[in-house]
């Protein structure tokens, strides 16, 4: 630490402060052993810190635990206490948090106790759930330095605004009105506009199954945190792949819905105001149906009324029913679901684990009867450079100007350049070739209703979300596999699959010889890495694309258990 | 015409081959008498020229039309001709025509009714109808100018390009699915940015109900051909007030949706992908329930499957049975309807007739029991340089670009400036500041709910759409009525309430002491001119909007017959 770098103080500063805000109680005495030694942290070696009520708690779903809690049979403060502990040695393990705020926690907890209490019932569907935040989301008497050391006592890096710690993001409102309790923010990568997550001030956070990896960015934190089950879910926010990575990363689920559904209104963001991709907010969490309850829950509050990027368009239904009648007429055989399998994208070739993903998945869908049908869109190159393009439209400014505010380093695996801004003229054809490039992929997979027998196109698409399970770190170096959705602007869900195992993921012959591009495999490295794939629907179909997964989902571990 | 001007002579040629096209029986053998000695050429003047029966069938609502060419009772044949004929006649009177197909609409027709004849039943809902088109829609076989002179004989100003004459928008491809005839394109001025409509092709279009007027713009041709019953109904589109200014200026209903419900793919326009605001397509009637029809019929086509920006929205029967249920009430002498009344915007006064308009509302809405609730919003001087800022975001480099094509002039009535390009920063400080004046009128118009009674915020909001009824050529000074609705993207829709008359629309004494903006009123020549008012909505609520319309439309009619 020198006096020219007076941010490496202020990173530390705040690092510490973090690890201050844990009680002496829940404080590990000793550190874990090197990730050389150890890999895995999750499972039995957090439980040893945990009595058994607390493990019992907090590797409960979240709809198990909110049927606890809202119906009064667990306390919110007990949950919200085990699920403080836990999150405690999470941070400790991985280095996943950028707020502490156990105290306010548990005095809410208190205060929805108080409630069911006096009227016999819950304040909302998610009374007394703890629920975590992406380092996005502004609450009351928290700061939010969005991993920016020039952040740390300003609101969004402006000093002396009135804002400081008073305001709340919609969604925080809305989790508050529906009862859960707010109680850590996760870490992210400055900018986050990284699959990995590093910033000066926590460092690096690192993969709770696998510590020699990435837990995955840009909502990091959150990705550990829940593979650890110091939380039972929460929220990131997804621009290129930013939900579905760390989920991917952490054998968790993660939903990136459509723009226009979840309330990012008040939240802060890097590059606000480019609107050719807009960042969405989406669920990470164990289960699919935890996803439901979360996206259902804040659909309930009507954030159409209060956010005005937000659709008028509550939790359907009608979709969900005629999903599930068609997944009930599969049960008995005579399936009328029909998925595009997409094995790699013709640029980046996947590494053995993710291939044999994806093997296992179009195992699980012919097992039931589902037709399978190949994917061969327009080029994903496409989708790739406009991504490239919308995201460095401004060269890189935006967040030149956020590292500029303590004069900071820029970590290397940040995906924008710096580079010159684009003209307005250039924006517009941007804009252009991204909405045509749209409805040619539209057009294909309206082409699949021919070869699906089914009347309709695939009802979704099952693909890699990355060409690696997590990743070593600096080695990210192709987020197209999760970016082209966001060009797209479909749903899109991470669903767990598997864990890389050196021995069965050898590389094969024919991947050698690829000419395509193709990062280091390292078997052994990659070991024990969760692999998760992406399960693709089409724009705004997010209760049709929630409701096959919780199937799905279920299916694909089922066949996974019996091999 | 000089040799430095060939595109004096290009208009012209454009200008001639479109009266080439009527047919010779259709021409006038004398013009009509100057606009100074007969203004108004609608009802008996233009009905002169057409038969009994052709008047029958032109001056039936499309609703009606429907009613009787999907039966089979009448013929698309013999209703196209009637259309085409009082088209024909229409585009003498006030130049409202850019291109003229009726042979191909004949064809077309027949083949309808030779469907009707083998399926004993209509192809779609609107079967046999006849649909007027903004020259935006690219119709096989027929150009698209866009009134640029630079575009004649190109796809969009581009020469030799495959798709001239080949391509249909997605709008026009619905239309023929559901069995709409097309047989016309209408005027617009150059560049679409304008609220008169003026090119150097068909020159300008006059106001049929008094012809000393403009007809509005940008989708005027649709305003002064529906305004002669040269078609039941049409489409144009509305970036700033194209679809409404028309619709009002003519004694109209015109919807302007919230974007993302009508689909534009395919269509030809101005700054193509300025997404800040984006131009969305309306349609215009002479009756609401017109309106209703053709936006019910284009939705059953399920257009976000063909066009990426569509939202899956379907048409929402609930939302109309909900609305109705609140309207009987009312007419059961319970209320329980709110609506705001803002009678100017505190930056521009309005012409008398534009103020009595608004209190012939105030009157209807209070006799009918429903709760009026004053107006006083963020300030829409914001909104206006918002939508000034956006729609100026290139420095006119699109508009410079295609009028340079020809060399030809530009009209004064263009709003867009000469001027610099903004820079990347400063659009996304556009986009968020737009985002936040949005936020806080939708924050203002929840705190409406304390105010009705009704435990709702306003139902809608009654405003002028201009200062003035219809315009005198080249005083259109101020858009800021229509334009803030395109900055906040709501659902709005022009509403006919009654004409000028210099007997009853004086300038009032508070009028004339008033510091504000106010523009030129010549009780006189404003005399007769349509005077249309403005019903907002909240953002994507067609379908509440469509129904209040169609209600709140008759009983305004009624309480102007009662006085």
């Amino acid at each position: 630490m020198t006096t020219d770098s007076p941010w490496l103080a202020q990173g530390e500063a705040k690092r510490q402060s973090i690890l201050d805000a844990i009680p002496a109680k829940w404080r590990l005495a000793d550190p874990a052993p090197p990730a050389t030694e150890l890999r895995d942290v999750t499972g039995s070696y957090i439980q040893q810190y945990l009595s058994e009520r607390e493990i019992e708690i907090t590797e409960s779903d979240a709809v198990d635990i909110a049927a606890q809690t809202t119906t009064g049979r667990w306390s919110a403060v007990e949950v919200t206490e085990a699920f403080c502990h836990r999150a405690a040695l999470a941070h400790q393990l991985v280095s996943c948090l950028h707020e502490i705020f156990f105290d306010a926690a548990i005095e809410d907890a208190k205060k929805l106790d108080a409630y069911f209490a006096e009227h016999k019932g819950p304040i909302g569907p998610l009374h007394g759930l703890p629920v975590s935040l992406k380092d996005q989301f502004h609450v009351k008497g928290v700061e939010t330095t969005m991993g920016y050391v020039g952040w740390i006592g300003t609101f969004q890096g402006k000093k002396n605004d009135h804002r400081f710690r008073t305001e709340e993001s919609e969604l925080v409102r809305e989790l508050r009105n529906l009862g859960a309790v707010l109680y850590c923010k996760t870490s992210v990568p400055a900018t986050l506009m990284a699959g990995e997550t590093v910033n000066n001030i926590i460092g690096y956070t690192w993969n709770p199954k696998n510590r020699l990896l990435s837990c995955g960015g840009s909502s990091g934190g959150e990705g550990a945190l829940i593979a650890l089950r110091g939380s039972p879910a929460g929220f990131g926010t997804d621009i290129g792949g930013s939900v579905r990575i760390p989920a991917g990363f952490n054998y968790l689920y993660g939903l990136r819905p459509s723009s226009g559904r979840m309330p990012y209104q008040g939240a802060a963001n890097s590059m606000d105001g480019q609107s050719t991709i807009l960042s969405v907010i989406g669920p990470l969490a164990p289960t699919a149906r935890s996803l439901t309850l979360l996206f259902k829950a804040v659909l309930s509050q009507q954030p159409w009324y209060h956010d005005p990027l937000v659709l008028e368009l509550p939790w359907r239904d009608t979709v969900v029913e005629e999903t599930r009648s068609w997944i009930e007429q599969a049960k008995a055989g005579k399936s009328t679901l029909a998925f595009g399998i997409m094995h790699w994208d013709g640029i980046a070739r996947v590494h053995p684990p993710i291939a044999r993903g994806l093997r296992i998945v179009e195992q699980t869908l012919k097992r039931l009867g589902h037709k399978v049908v190949p994917w061969s869109p327009p080029s994903h190159a496409i989708a790739g450079t406009l991504g490239h393009q919308a995201f460095n439209m401004d060269g890189g400014a935006d967040l030149k100007h956020h590292f500029s505010l303590s004069g900071e380093s820029k970590a290397a695996q940040i995906i924008i350049n710096d580079g010159e801004s684009i003209s307005m003229t250039e924006l517009a054809a941007l804009n252009v070739a991204k909405r045509e490039y749209q409805k040619q992929y539209m057009d294909y997979w309206n082409s699949t209703a021919e070869l699906t027998g089914t009347g309709r196109p695939v009802d979704g698409l099952f693909c890699p979300l990355a060409p690696h399970a997590a990743v070593i770190p600096n080695e990210y170096h192709y987020v197209g596999y999760t970016s082209f959705v966001n060009v797209l602007d479909y749903t899109s869900v991470a669903v767990p699959v598997t864990f890389a195992d050196k021995n069965v993921d050898v590389r094969s012959a024919d991947a050698e010889s690829a000419e395509h591009v193709e990062w280091k495999y390292h078997a052994d490295t990659y070991h024990g890495a969760p692999v998760g794939v992406q399960f693709v629907g089409r724009r705004l179909q997010e209760e049709k694309m929630l409701t096959l997964t919780e199937y799905l989902g279920d299916e694909i571990t089922k066949t996974v258990g019996a091999q």
